[in-house]
């Protein structure tokens, strides 16, 4: 150790030195891990796959469409509703030109109604339509989806024996339409997938000088004329800034900073039945692909992350001082 | 969170932040952790404290002076000399001015001669004489110490089961006059008193910015003149310079950073039987104390720590973003 001389020297070793000491690929567990195995990812802050390990879930066999629709009937569900699949994303708004971080138009309607639509919008040739996604991320699947429950486990028990109990169980529903924008969660997620593909760009925490995090003004997707316009940028006013990644793993030169050349993003695929634990603070992205029963469904439980310990205040020391040097 | 806006800042909120979540506290365990637990607190990078821990080792009620010259008699033992008891220590040179990384004048001697001086120095009134400590932290209780080691379990069962056989086990045997100055381990350490008491001034990887990593060149304590004279510094050549804490949490006024002031050591005393769990990167500054019998001795497994994830490569972010800020 020689020390650098400049925060971008720092910067630029860390990431290095992380890639060097990590590798740059998923672990795939070959059985269900212990609580100790978890708490060792954990304690890396490292993911990992379990291949098949919802696999024996009443959920994984049962949750055809004729089963969704026969349980949860005409119920009303919260639907997000965006033009192009892009919930809670960042945004170019044509009237003004600046980026904004842009929420979906959020609406309430019967489950078989929502259903019906993201069946049929997957056969369409054309993408003209806007997009639906059940994606609530407000523990739905023990509130609204609560007749579905009962065919998932009540939480994931070797999660459990090392977290405690689950601080939500969200159900997302929809089709390959859907991208979920880069992002990262103050949780310990448990992510199963149970119908169709799940497709995860993961970068580690550390790579938070690769994302360019911005301040971004809020918006929401509205209607502007009544319900039968199109889907209009709405800024928010007041509205407080929030820091949001604008870099888009999947195009590498837009909206870069001089360390996204540094990122090493890791893709994970989960199909029906396999499981994902993804760390507290990892960004990630996430795409879906249906297979002939033209839906996507996951189930995530998320559990509390320690903000205790050093990882949370050395991230968002990272953040601060990336920040600086990028500005 | 609005970001800061210089890195002095950053480092600032990093720090009052950590304390915020963690709080200035050792935790103590009222039962053996499990390997569970244990990996919690290493996720965490946290200490803690069992007490009464190695109360049933035979060491713990074998290893008085008797036992120990019995045991060992006049086998060679390598014991480390310094003027003051201060081994690998930031020493100023009187003769240049420069503060230099000094390493102790280590010899052989027969094991009963060293523990007969040791024990000697305890009950004598002035401090003119030199100090000796047996400290040779290479795995000495199953080298030079061997004939002790049975005494011993090989290994902490719950820590094993957690992170594998240890590295090393360690044996410190001295008098209340060594004082270890603040340092950090690449390893995780499981440290047991057996008799007299230690006392840790401890604290988290995170407060790098707080101890003033200087880049000392390095000198050894030497004769000059034959074996009857007193030990001078001498400045090794070529010398590669090493990165080394020059703060003492004890003497805070003194070498401070603009930051020193926003740390908080820990304070942990250990008694015979009493173990610390001492997180991986963790400064520790050691004194000791000796009881009735005049020793002082304590006896420590080394885990390796795990470079993957992220607290080796962030550790090293910090310290240099904390070097590049106090220059």
């Amino acid at each position: 150790m020689t020390g650098t001389s400049s925060t971008e020297d720092a910067i630029v070793e860390m990431l290095t030195s992380y890639h060097e000491l990590n590798g740059g690929h998923v672990d795939e567990l070959e059985t269900t891990p212990s609580p100790l195995l978890l708490m060792q990812y954990i304690a890396k802050n490292r993911p990992f796959v379990l291949r098949g390990g919802a696999t024996n879930w009443p959920a994984t066999s049962l949750w055809d469409p004729a089963y969704l629709a026969m349980k949860m009937g005409n119920s009303n569900v919260k639907v997000a509703i965006t033009p192009s699949g892009n919930a809670d994303s960042p945004v170019r708004n044509s009237t003004d030109g600046r980026v904004y971080f842009t929420k979906p138009l959020e609406i309430e309607e019967p489950f078989d109604d929502f259903l019906t639509q993201i069946r049929q919008q997957e056969v369409e040739e054309t993408s003209s339509t806007e997009v639906k996604y059940s994606q609530a991320q407000d523990d739905n699947l023990r509130g609204e989806y609560s007749q579905l429950y009962p065919d998932v486990p009540e939480d994931v028990r070797w999660a459990t024996d090392c977290l405690g109990a689950p601080d939500a169980v969200n159900v997302w529903i929809g089709n390959g339409r859907s991208t979920t924008a880069l992002h990262k969660d103050n949780y310990e997620n448990i992510y199963c997938q149970i119908r169709g593909k799940k497709r995860f760009v993961l970068l580690p925490s550390v790579e938070t000088p690769c994302v360019n995090i911005r301040f971004l003004p809020q918006a929401i997707y509205t209607r502007l004329r009544g319900s039968n316009s199109s889907l209009a940028l709405s800024p928010e006013s007041p509205s407080e800034d929030i820091p949001w990644p604008v870099w888009d793993p999947d195009r590498p030169g837009e909206e870069q900073t001089r360390f996204s050349r540094l990122s090493i993003p890791l893709h994970v695929e989960l199909g029906p039945g396999d499981m994902l634990y993804l760390p507290a603070l990892w960004y990630h992205k996430v795409s879906q692909e249906c297979l002939e029963d033209r839906i996507s469904v996951s189930v995530n439980y998320w559990y509390d992350m320690s903000f205790a310990g050093s990882l949370y205040a050395t991230n968002a020391f990272i953040t601060n001082i990336s920040k600086l040097s990028n500005e």
